[in-house]
């Protein structure tokens, strides 16, 4: 069964409609489109998006995080100015995270603004990046540096583009949804805990209802703080453990949404040490990520080395180490003043 | 006499300071900061700028419309991320139209919008740019066609900074004063007539007045229409004559300012034409311009390319000539159904 959920930003809201089958119901009003995607997702979905519109022009970028940069971004700007595109064109990005942010940050610097519609093919695009407006390209001296706010003017999220999605990065796409369970519904958790041999074997039906619980959850944070100065932050539960993670690694060991899971695991262990959580209520969200195929321990790091680069993420504001925890699941709030030995003791317990 | 005008666009608002002397205000509230500039402005204006920010760092470009690209652009945001400037750092404009449209555009995407500063140093910036929010870069195959809308927090409008201007900029910059009075201000139409010896002389109190009233004129058009859609389109007066002139001639022939001072006498004999406006209007703006320097004849282009170039400007939809006329002066008007038997009659009388 299929669902629309409506993100309401005054004049800016938008429809994502999600279910089985929803590219169906791709319609460009005849106008003129440029569909930008990577050669990964063009060879698998590009003919059905081309069978709905026929004359669109196709952008077809190399697939990767490498290629999210400004200059990428200007390719996808020449060819919408040389193609002699209005402002009344459409870009449509068909791809995941990585194609949405860059064709949507082409979309709001052309003319200083033109449509875009979303088609994510990722999981995790479908529950993060189709909801709060964020586009953007890295500069090598960080990521999502260059960007702009601006919200699509509908996203379609068609579940059956999940079919050949590689199972680690569905499964890091799960790690984001139960995120939102965490941090604010503990009826999701519930229900997420029941589901989880549909969510195993993605069934269209539970995955319509997740994707749009989980919109559901982005929208009603984002709407209260569309350009991230407060409540916003709480999207960022376990994030600071999960970009250390990231960075000792090595970027591209672990996918992001698999060191969100480890890192969310290690703020609901600091938490429960706070005696913000249970120890019940960790060993139950480390359950569920596991069932989920999802790691929950991080690889062996000096805790000395953990929270330097805990330190180093942009979340630290004036030296202080704000940190999303639980208090306690299903509850998340942000904390700026956690004492350095308690998350020392967390850190040295997980190593 | 110092003047200070506040542009109310709700949460977006910001002050524009006019005045001789107006720079001895600027105060970065010790925030880090890069200045914008060009190396025609930066031996001229840059160490008065660095005195009251000793601690800024500069980022000095090549001056010329030739540089507005992206790739400018892209220099400006690696020096943004190269230094680890964060989202709370401010950027300072300081130039005429070029730098204020860059470095406005380098703002609006770093970290997805960052604050900054414009110190206008021609008078076309100082009565144009300076209101509108409008920032971006130009493409080959088109001006202006990558940007972003995004206001000022603070425009300073030194009038002080006039004294080197050359002659025939600053003259085209009152080409664009004049402007406002004939769209929309007598009042303002009658006071340049008797200021005409101060306007030459570059009378500091005089231009404050001037660019006073301008700005708020056009803050009233913007406020009412921010992102363009009516409205703001009477500030196009003679700018689709002014545009087929530049192309006809070869940009860089004319000064933009020149070409539209032009185009509005074009408007206004077209407007007498049609029974809008009478033919002592057409003399009266005529003669103003022209005791200010500027030229109000055409070269020499056939009235059949004349035509044809201005069909090819961008405020022509579904194949209709809108044009902005006078009914009468003092008062613009769009209109979409010009006969065209009434245009070639005023190009031939102009030819």
């Amino acid at each position: 069964m299929n669902r629309t959920l409506h993100v309401d930003l005054g004049e800016r809201s938008y429809p994502i409609h999600i279910g089985a089958g929803a590219l169906n119901g791709l319609d460009a009003q005849n106008r003129r489109c440029l569909i930008v995607t990577n050669d990964t997702i063009a060879p698998l979905y590009l003919p059905r998006v081309l069978e709905a519109l026929p004359d669109a022009a196709v952008c077809e970028l190399p697939d990767g995080e490498s290629f999210k940069t400004l200059d990428t971004a200007g390719r996808i700007l020449d060819q919408l100015a040389d193609g002699g595109f209005h402002r009344d064109s459409l870009i449509i990005a068909l791809g995941g995270g990585v194609i949405g942010d860059i064709a949507g940050f082409a979309a709001s610097v052309y003319h200083r603004g033109i449509d875009f519609i979303q088609i994510p093919t990722t999981l995790l695009a479908m529950v993060d990046s189709s909801v709060g407006g964020k586009t953007g390209v890295n500069h090598q001296a960080g990521k999502n540096l260059i960007g702009a706010f601006h919200q699509p003017v509908q996203v379609i999220a068609d579940l059956d583009l999940l079919a050949t999605l590689p199972p680690r990065e569905y499964a890091a796409g799960l790690a984001e949804v139960v995120k939102y369970a965490a941090l604010g519904d503990l009826q999701l958790l519930d229900w997420l805990e029941s589901r989880v041999a549909e969510l195993r074997s993605r069934d269209t039906d539970v995955l319509t209802e997740v994707v749009y619980r989980c919109c559901l959850a982005k929208a009603k944070i984002v709407a209260a703080d569309e350009r991230e100065q407060g409540q916003r932050a709480l999207l960022n539960l376990g994030h600071t453990f999960g970009h250390a993670i990231e960075t000792a690694s090595g970027y591209g060991t672990l996918l992001h949404g698999e060191a969100v899971a480890i890192g969310m695991v290690m703020a609901a262990d600091l938490s429960c040490r706070l005696g913000w959580a249970s120890a019940e209520e960790v060993a139950r969200l480390r359950s569920l990520l596991s069932a989920l195929s999802l790691p929950t321990s991080p690889p062996p790091i000096p805790p000395d080395e953990f929270i330097a680069l805990m330190q180093r993420d942009k979340k630290v504001l004036n030296n202080r180490l704000r940190l999303v925890l639980l208090r306690p699941l299903g509850h998340a709030v942000i904390s700026a003043d956690v004492p350095l030995d308690t998350l020392r003791e967390s850190l040295d317990a997980a190593a």
